[in-house]
């Protein structure tokens, strides 16, 4: 069984969507990502911060789902990440009402001693150089897998880059992939990724599915069809869980295996995203990812025997 | 050998997209379908209408493809249908700056005789009377498909709905199945469009991808990502052509087989946007189809052995 290392926000957000609207709940990418990869027979650790506000009920969720959390930091008298944001009626735009970084401002990243030597480290959405403050505390991880947005684009640009010169596998939005590459087409855009540094590169388009890209092979898995939409916060990273947690179980980094992973992260997603924050993800049991799965195979999955050369 | 009927406009398009602009070339929803179509073991006829302006070249191509053209009327001293249009950057979107009608606006079909008796009727573009009157014209066809667009929404609904309650598969883009329904989910769009006559929907969602729609089953293509998409126009005609004309040579209308159909009209398509207008169509070899539908299967295939229940 693999060792996987998160690092990334373990926060409260306050969300509302065209279907109702939450007060401040448990959120924060390595949050959802932990939940995720708990799907999983992995040994995890999230390495994150948290405000003397935390309570105790969401740490023990996460040791429930056999999530070590001695690398979340409490900070004494702190308080804890906040966001907030409205989801427009299409629900793949939304506007940031707030957003309090509290102690997340000051976060010294500390990985713990017995995950220095983790096989897959996940370094989920956060500043680059907290990501990059992670990788130096690692020793010769298997994998490096990161995640990251927009905003580190805008405003962290050239750390941004330093990290992604060091990691294995990022995953990114179209519209990222675009922004960061200047390019319109997600195939030359991968290219151009791949040249920064990544071997592989996840494109992620939301309910039109995810790019799996590998020198001059790609793969694509479908989102699956949903009826209703409920609420796309934590998707994203809930692919990633999905993705390093099942990378991590069948320890197989092969671009095949990794196609199997892509997979896995979009089911588990398109668990996600039907309820509010994590609710869906904490109820989830693995058999009904195994219905999933299944549903995704007779989604995609054709049998076409090659027709013989016509004759007219 | 089954015998395929197709239904659509046979015209001249003025194309501009960032790449370049052509004078008045060879277009025409029914053209596109017949060439797709061409690439199968299919008997197959256009009906359509065509000004004395028309070139005997371009009737000679549609010929030499196998197609039968003695249900192309040609209008002594009329012109052929024109159709000029502007793609903006992103190819997704585009403006019409001219629409000449021409002989179009007094088209009367005639099934030629010896087609009466199609196996498989397609239904391309054009006016839904003119697309009814095909209907009326033929005698038991096990298969009729419908390609509409949303300007028959705005200006004949009604007409538009008689021909909808009339056919087994309908194709339509996203937008025009959310406008058709008031739905935003797809899978809404698709179910309430079943229960206005097809027990077929296909939602083409452009470079996202198509979607196969029947009762609770779901099959869903992706579109071959390209580094470079040239020219978009003809690409659903393209794709229905694919469609129909893989079932017409298998003679088998099954659900399971019409995943293959889908993914050999998306494998299509992808060779239409290659070059401006018919011209990639044209040169296309079967061996090249047979290559593609390959990428197709790598793309999408993928081989996961369902886990045992976690034990944590």
């Amino acid at each position: 069984m693999s060792k996987l290392l998160i690092v990334g926000t373990v926060a409260f957000d306050a969300i509302e969507t065209p279907f109702g609207k939450t007060d401040k709940i448990l959120g924060g990418a390595a949050t959802y990502i932990g939940l995720s990869a708990s799907q999983f027979n992995v040994k995890s650790a999230i390495v994150s911060v948290v405000g003397e506000d935390f309570p105790q009920e969401h740490m023990d969720l996460l040791t429930n789902n056999g999530i070590d959390i001695q690398g979340i930091e409490v900070v004494k008298g702190g308080k804890t990440f906040f966001w907030s944001g409205k989801y427009h009626n299409d629900l793949n735009t939304r506007d940031t009402l707030d957003t309090q970084l509290n102690v997340l401002a000051d976060f010294n990243p500390v990985v713990p001693e017995d995950f220095k030597d983790s096989e897959i480290v996940m370094l989920g959405n956060l500043h680059p150089l907290v990501q990059l403050s992670v990788l130096e505390q690692v020793n010769n991880p298997k994998l490096v897998v990161l995640d990251t947005m927009n905003f580190w684009m805008d405003n962290a640009l050239e750390d941004l880059k330093k990290v992604i010169s060091k990691v294995d596998v990022i995953t990114i939005n179209d519209e990222e992939a675009r922004q960061l590459t200047d390019e319109h087409s997600l195939v030359r855009a991968a290219r151009k990724i791949e040249k920064m540094g990544p071997k592989y590169v996840v494109i992620k388009k939301g309910e039109h599915g995810a790019l799996l890209f590998h020198k001059d092979q790609i793969f694509f898995a479908p989102a699956l069809p949903l009826e209703e939409v409920f609420d796309p916060t934590g998707a994203g990273d809930t692919f990633a869980g999905g993705f390093t947690g099942y990378l991590a179980q069948s320890e197989d980094i092969s671009f095949e295996n990794m196609k199997n992973a892509v997979i896995y992260g979009s089911s588990l997603a398109s668990f996600c995203v039907e309820k509010f924050g994590t609710e869906r993800m904490e109820s989830l049991k693995h058999q009904e990812l195994e219905s999933r799965l299944q549903e995704f195979q007779s989604l995609t999955q054709f049998d076409i025997e090659l027709t013989p050369t016509k004759t007219l």
